[in-house]
């Protein structure tokens, strides 16, 4: 069987507050480094995935993606999906 | 001042166990989603930087992983950059 490797993005909507980006800007300051205008911070899946074809390959992700990586309320997701090898 | 847009990738080391990763494909299985090998979670940091030229935010951005984005113990990072616009 096919592997594949995926890294699914997750990171919240714009219109979402961070805090702890922002909180994480702010420590940014204290630590001497200037110029962050903006800062969010979100999440990085990576996954390996036997399947028997590419398109069952990404239709398993999205369902992933949909209902267990992100919170579909305030994130948003991205898929690269590849061949392994 | 120009303005750069940069994507830092904080992943475990291979060699650091992941539960939360471990636990997200138990979920996965229970979903009825078939083939996941292998799932492993870190964070995807979004940033948005002014700087006078491209080294100096290279510069500051490499301070910010290695002192305040990343765990050097247990984690590894790497950095896309970019000129914004």
């Amino acid at each position: 069987m096919p592997l594949f490797n995926a890294r699914v993005q997750v990171s919240l909507r714009p219109s979402v507050l961070d805090p702890a980006g922002e909180a994480t800007r702010a420590a940014a300051a204290r630590l001497g480094v200037e110029g962050v205008k903006r800062l969010r911070i979100g999440k990085a899946i990576e996954l390996d995935l036997e399947a028997p074809d590419r398109a069952t390959a990404q239709a398993r992700l999205e369902l992933l993606s949909d209902r267990l990586l992100a919170n579909p309320v305030i994130e948003d997701w991205s898929l690269d999906l590849a061949e392994a090898g």
